[in-house]
Parts: C-alpha cells; sequence; structure tokens
C-alpha cells in the first residue's frame, strides 16, 4: 500500500464545538505537536463563519455536504453547500483527492467518552481504530460504513475514507479541560500511527474489537401536532454504548409516565440526548454490538 | 404584610434553556398544576423569538433588560430592549407592578445543582429560599442584593424581587429529565410557600443559613489579541461552591501549563464554565460564603 504524504487535521466543521478549533489553532501555533516525520500535517478550521457565530452551522450541517452527488451539484449555494466545495478544492477533490486521509475534531454533548468513528473497513483506518484503541483502551469504536463517494462526511474527502474523533460530554460553546485533553491524545495517537504506518514500525495489533454500529435514530416523544412531549428517561440519560432491553424505560414523558423500548432486540445507546439533534426531535441512536476484524470483510 | 394575589412564572428568558420553557408549556396544559388556591398564577414565555432560533437571546440578554432606567429609555429598541419593555407592560409596570412576584426558571451548564437565587433580604423572599431549602437540602441560596428599580433581572418587575431558580448542569438547547423534575420540584415548593404565607400556615423556618454572596466575574486567560488561551482547570471543573484558596489551580494553559488563584482571601466559584458567558470570556464568578438570617439587615 502507497505511503500517507498529507493528512488534514480538521476542526470547526460544526462552529460551536470549540475543542477541535482551539486544539487546530494551537497546533498552527506550535507545528512541532502537531508534525511527524514521513507526512505533511494540514490544519484546517472549517466553518468558520458558524464558528463566529458560535453555532453549529448557517444554513445546514456542514458534514452532510460531502457527497459526491452534493458536491457537484450547482443548484446547491447556501453558505455549508458552498463551504463543502471550498473544502473539496482544498484537500480533495474528491474523486481523485490531493489529500490522503482527513482526521476531523468533534464533540458531543452526550456521555460518549472517547469514540473513535470510522466508516470504512479499510485495514489502514480500522487499524488506526485499533491502535489508538490500544493507547487508550477506554475509547469506543463507532462503525458506521459508508461508500466513499456517497459518504456526506467531511472525512471521506481524502483518499482514504478518514477517521472522526468525537469526544463528550461537553456543552456547546465551550471548552473543559479533560475533554481538550482526550481530544489532543487521541490526534496525537492518529498522527503516530500514520506515522508507523509510513515508516514499517507498526506494532502488532489485536486482529479484533468490539464495536458498535449505527442502526437508526430515535426520535422524541411527539404529540399531534409535533410538540415534544417527552425526555430521554433518567435511567437512559449518560448510558450512551450499555444495552437497552426490551421493556426498559426509553423516555419519561412530561407527565411523569414511561415510555418503553418496544423493539425484540436488545439495542445500545448513543449520542444520547445529543444537543445538536434535539432540533430535529432526535433522542437517540441505536447502536448494534458487533465484532470488527482487520482481516474481514465486516 | 399584604397577601400576593398575582405570582408569574417565567420560562424561556433565555431562548436555549429548554427546561423553563417545557415545564411553563406543560403548566400551561395541566392548570391544577400552577395554581393554588389563594393567588392566581400566571404562565409566561419570555423569549419566544430567542426560542424559536435556539438561541439564547436575539440581539442582547433579556436578563438584563429590567433596570428603570433602561425600561423607561425610548432610545433602546433592540428585541430584547422591546421585549423587557412589553414584559413590562404585561407584569409590571416596575414603579408600581400589577404582579406581585415573578418566579425565573433558569439551567446552567455549570454544575450548581438546585440554585436559589434572590437579590434581596426582604423576610418574604429570603424566607421562600429557606422554605424550599428545607424540603431540598441540597439546594444552594445564592445571594446577590440588589435595589429593586436599579435590578436588571426579570425578577425585579414584581412588588417583591422575586426569585430565580436556576438548575445544572445541562448543555444547553435539550431537556435533561433530572434537571427538569429538579426545576419542576423547586417550583411547586416555591407555590406552596406563598399558599402557606396567604393563608398564615407557614411552618416555622430556620433563622439563619448558609449562602453564596456574588463578588467577581472572572475572566479566561488571554492572549494579548484577545484570543482564550486557557481553560476552566480540571480540579475546578464541576467544583461549584467548593472553597478556591489562594494558590490553588484556577486554569489549564492550552500549552499544559497552570495559573493559580493569586488573591489572599479564600473564595467559591459558581457559574463554572458556563456556556453563556464563555463568548464574553467569562470563565467564572466569585463568590463569598456567608449567613444569611431571615431577621438581619444583611
Amino acid at each position: 500500500m502507497s505511503k500517507l504524504s498529507t493528512v488534514a487535521v480538521v476542526g470547526g466543521v460544526h462552529g460551536n464545538e470549540m475543542t477541535g478549533i482551539h486544539l487546530v489553532n494551537h497546533l498552527k501555533q506550535t507545528p512541532e505537536n502537531g508534525q511527524r516525520g514521513s507526512f505533511n500535517t494540514e490544519l484546517v478550521i472549517a466553518n468558520t463563519k458558524a464558528h463566529q457565530h458560535n453555532r453549529r452551522y448557517i444554513d445546514q450541517d456542514l458534514n452532510r455536504q460531502f457527497s459526491q452527488a452534493d458536491l457537484t451539484n450547482p443548484d446547491l449555494t447556501d453558505y455549508e453547500h458552498s463551504r463543502a466545495k471550498a473544502l473539496n478544492a482544498q484537500l480533495g477533490p474528491k474523486h481523485d483527492p490531493r489529500v490522503d486521509f482527513v482526521i476531523d475534531l468533534h464533540t458531543t454533548t452526550a456521555n460518549m467518552g472517547t469514540t473513535l468513528i470510522f466508516n470504512t473497513n479499510d485495514p489502514l483506518v480500522m487499524g488506526m481504530a485499533l491502535y489508538v484503541q490500544s493507547h487508550m483502551p477506554h475509547a469506543t469504536l463507532f462503525y458506521h460504513p459508508q461508500e466513499r463517494l456517497e459518504d456526506n462526511f467531511l472525512t471521506s474527502l481524502g483518499r482514504f475514507n478518514g477517521f472522526l474523533i468525537e469526544v463528550g460530554p461537553v456543552p456547546q460553546g465551550l471548552l473543559r479541560a479533560d475533554v481538550y485533553l482526550e481530544t489532543q491524545t487521541a490526534l496525537m495517537h492518529c498522527l503516530d500511527y500514520i506515522d508507523a504506518f509510513n515508516t514499517d514500525s507498526l506494532p502488532t495489533l489485536p486482529n479484533e474489537a468490539v464495536a458498535y454500529q449505527f442502526t437508526e435514530k430515535v426520535r422524541l416523544p411527539e404529540a399531534d401536532n409535533g410538540d415534544i412531549i417527552g425526555m430521554v428517561h433518567p435511567s437512559l440519560q449518560d448510558a450512551d454504548y450499555q444495552a437497552i432491553h426490551p421493556g426498559d424505560p426509553l423516555f419519561m414523558m412530561l407527565d411523569g409516565s414511561t415510555k418503553p423500548y418496544e423493539g425484540k432486540q436488545t439495542v445500545y445507546g448513543a449520542f444520547i440526548n445529543e444537543a445538536a439533534y434535539y432540533d430535529a426531535h432526535i433522542g437517540l441512536s441505536f447502536m448494534e454490538k458487533i465484532t470488527v476484524s482487520l482481516n474481514s470483510d465486516h
């Protein structure tokens, strides 16, 4: 496999997620921390205007605008549509990218700890997740397979379908030192991994690991008029990646009653009570617990 | 002392603090929960436009616009200026208010638990704090004395300088069930207290209690160009109302170094890493630990 020569580290795809923005800006001022011997690290703030307004986005979520179809659709002209095309010109173009790999830094208000999100089973990318987890055993692998050209995440712009570091809980619009340090540590391991890959000095990695695969988004309880009439149940709040069995409490209605999980399969929650999804009335994501393998076609 | 005939319960002074908004809307649909026999409860959503945009405010913080001077200044014409004047017409006017008492529902991203904020030592108001705390011993009293006509909080619109319920931690823009239930419980105690006051059935309250009095806001570390270059120190994060001694860590700089508290007096933190104050580069408030008394002129 050919070596990687250029890696983009991106913060501020969501303008109110301060951690990645401050970390990228700090790396700009201390380049010795972001550079490695075998490749060049480019540092990017993705949604500067949303950051100035301390908002996730101006017109729509930037991190849903990177499918090849949307990037080449001239009718998409809003701010984030345009930012996506500008970033595609800067880092891509997606069909034949200049940049080999994109590492994208995000935070969540959910209690997801350090989550490593990757959308491909390419051994280079899955190996990065296993490498980071070998140094940070508390980190969780979050697998969301997507065909790279169809994938609408920024991480899909590079030659490989890249890597997203998602750390929480932290409210929008501020820095928490613990979340900042976790993000920084995970990012340093990612860069070390690519350097080790390039120099043929990778350590032996476990062949398998537990991961969680996204299955569906779950809506908050709504009245007939669309109003939210329930909340994530107290027993589920902050319980990301824990099992939800049939009959377990899912929501507490505003009148105090409980709405249970009515599915037949045990599932696992993620992005539980994520503030950014509240306007879409999304309460959590259901995940399937799986085993990923460096050598399978999973 | 004359009885109270009208009490306003207000949510959504800050448009992205969902708890008060949903609680007020729920009380509108279940009036039996908000009404008491001896007075009328009016239910108000204060900043509807900011709520529609899921923002704290449109032009400026509504909860700083209620001084008598500003309410009567015709040159203040922005959205929140106008909302304040409309609320003054609806609930006041401040110099001779129709409404006797305002209870204002807020949330914070800081780990302040259930905090009861009052700006006067009037026995009716301070008695409410002591009454609520007698039912919720974990609640903290937060005293911030202000002359009512000069006070710029919404709670100052009523005949008495009112009462603010501040519960956290909860990110902006969502409901947490635990925070919702705490707020609801504290509010019910407030309404019960006024009903007991009106019907001469108040229980005996403790004569004294520990409270925290606001002294100053503390800025985050800044570079010469104004950029934020530090965060609340991990040992101070979530440590609201705990002692900060001279030399204790206050901030962690982005380069990893520590900035200690350089004052000579022990202080106590509140609103530690409150997201709403981040754009003003405010890291926390310093508080003085005091004793309040129902019978003193404190």
